[in-house]
């Protein structure tokens, strides 16, 4: 069981403000700003170079890899952390591809975060012409699992939708074609409940900063099946990466286990304040908090259908089928947003008309669900949207 | 002119420490901490995902590079930050092997720091069987510019030992001959004065946690000269780097200029430590913190020569042929560096018997390389470093 009153009090949310957006940026954890204050000044600033070994800073990558793995069913020590969730697309698709060399298809799908099919899309271009990014309708996916097919990559839950995909059942159906699977979690870790290993999970990437809480620009993580790793000659093969990085060698020999993913030098501020936001994890457990969301996402669907009859449901309207979002659709979906922003509630918006709301039970609770509502149904009622300064669009939403 | 007093107190540096490493990890500027609990504090808590705009974090990439860009001669606009130094030679090698397609080998040389030729390795590996990392002696780059070579990839200035090779000559050389250059600036930025454009140099990239005092695992940086930028296609093609990112479109269009080489989410929190360390370059100029470097140099090396027989010199012994650093090679120089570590002077070890000393203007004078040369003398000649203790290697030094 979870105590959500305790974890939300472990959150600094501002006076004023109900966060329906922590499916973009988690808000930060009251202890983050000492805890990384503390690094600076004890270990940055007092060690100095020996922080890498006395502080810890170089083990931090695989040992919060685990803690990420707890979250997201990996076995212990097959997680680790680093670089962008970009970076690790092109990690995980290259490796997969090298794992499956007769064939030329990258599978994808049209809901899948942009950057994704971006990455694929650049190491295919290198890898030569005869390669392909194959994009369907998301439920078009089964039907395109073909013999010419080497890797699948797929985005378990879609950023706009919320819509899950089936990981177990479609990474069976993809094995029995001899195709490799690589899951992106950006919106499941911590959203929903993962298990990569009772799913048989080849590949799986996520990012850190929205339902984990990490802060801006806090490292991705890379989980690779032990069926696999000790056959991965890495594509982005750094230092951090090699079998003895003290050692200086000259040629390049992939590092024991999942060290191997790694690349460059960790950022370890970043780290730190994504080790206190872990901390409050280690209060919940996963399955309760699926619960909550679910609760959650269910009574702002059936509050809002009823208070804002202009905005259509956008996603699945069974929890199960669903992350731990819900979007609604309306035609001036930006600037509606924009109103109830104003107003305090914080979501955002997706091209070309989607209002996205994330809910995330370590910090929102009925409470704030229905005070959301209410002035959604306010900015909606009166037309609050329908002014200038609400329709100019910037540069991030 | 630069007041190096002024400059030594806007760092935290450990009582009893003369901190010799900067070249390898910079010390805590003094408000760094601050500023990073300010944006923790009063942008993360307070703005939430709007401080992508309202803080201005995701403009930080490119307004940071253009900082960095003073420092080492680039033209305003063709420096952006993020990722690691491993993922920028990556992303630059390609590009610039993507703008020479006739051609297959890349050249460097094997004082070339590992990672670079690590993820060169893996990037000819991914391409193809006819590609070709060369790797040759530093002397002998000059003759090896063959007709067969499409990019030059080099360190300007040898991690271990100093040496640096002529940017301007090797450019012009390479050019003449059809070859594309990409020079790691790892050592260079922020230690000796650096003219990319004046040096008609195709790609750079380098890291900011050594000179400029960025942090632990700040991010790096990455040049591309005004001729090539709008023909480079990144192959790391991530989100950031679209010309809109925020469309979400499926295909990848890159970016206007420079912002094509940005990837993936900066890391906010290591961009703000960077910032408050570049605040402190803001009160020097590159042509006396250089002058003041060879001289604290030149000291050190007369003072080590006359109380300290056992090192023998490593490094180039005139100034304008090294970097901001001095290395002495001794057979027990791992003992050694860890004994003359516990009396407080603080330098590094690279393999296979390097002691080396990083000479930082910014926060280290006259008194500090006296100071250092005193007790490393005194373990030298009692032979301090003959226990047991200091012989026991650690993962990093």
């Amino acid at each position: 069981m979870t105590d959500f009153a305790a974890t939300k009090a472990m959150f600094h949310l501002p006076e004023g403000v109900i966060y329906l957006d922590g499916n973009s940026l988690g808000p930060l954890p009251r202890a983050a700003t000492e805890t990384v204050g503390k690094m600076m000044q004890d270990e940055w600033g007092e060690m100095l170079i020996t922080g890498w070994n006395k502080a810890g800073w170089m083990a931090k990558s695989t040992i919060m890899g685990d803690r990420i793995g707890r979250l997201i069913g990996a076995e212990p020590g097959h997680v680790v952390m680093g670089d962008t969730l970009s970076i690790k697309v092109y990690q995980a698709v290259a490796s997969a591809l090298d794992l499956n060399p007769s064939r030329r298809v990258v599978l994808s799908d049209n809901g899948n975060f942009p950057t994704d099919l971006y990455m694929a899309d650049g190491l295919l271009r290198s890898l030569g012409d005869d390669y392909e990014l194959r994009v369907v309708d998301p439920e078009a996916v089964a039907d395109n699992l073909t013999d010419d097919v080497a890797v699948l990559m797929l985005t378990e839950v879609d950023y706009r939708t919320g819509r899950m995909h089936d990981m177990k059942a479609l990474t069976e159906q993809a094995q029995a074609k001899g195709i490799m699977t690589v899951w992106d979690l950006a919106h499941s870790a911590g959203a929903v409940p993962v298990d990569l290993a009772g799913c048989n999970a080849d590949f799986a990437i996520g990012c850190t900063y929205k339902y984990l809480n990490g802060g801006p620009g806090a490292p991705a993580f890379i989980y690779v099946s032990p069926r696999h790793i000790d056959q991965v000659r890495p594509a982005l093969s750094g230092w951090l990466g090699h079998e003895s990085p003290f050692a200086f060698d000259l040629d390049y020999r992939p590092g024991a286990g999942i060290e191997r993913m790694r690349v460059g030098t960790p950022p370890v501020l970043q780290l730190t304040a994504l080790e206190t936001a872990l901390d409050i994890w280690d209060m919940a457990d996963m399955e309760t908090a699926r619960a909550k969301s679910i609760e959650l996402c269910d009574l702002f669907i059936s509050e809002v259908e009823a208070q804002c009859p202009e905005l259509t449901l956008a996603s699945p309207r069974e929890g199960s089928q669903r992350g731990s979002q819900v979007s609604f659709r309306f035609h001036e979906g930006y600037a509606a947003m924009q109103a109830i922003i104003a107003r305090g509630v914080i979501g955002d918006f997706r091209a070309p008309d989607i209002m996205r709301f994330g809910f995330t039970p370590l910090y929102i609770d009925e409470a704030d669900v229905r005070a959301a509502v209410a002035i959604m149904a306010d900015v909606m009622t009166n037309k609050l949207w329908d002014k200038p300064e609400y329709k100019v669009r910037s540069k991030v939403t």
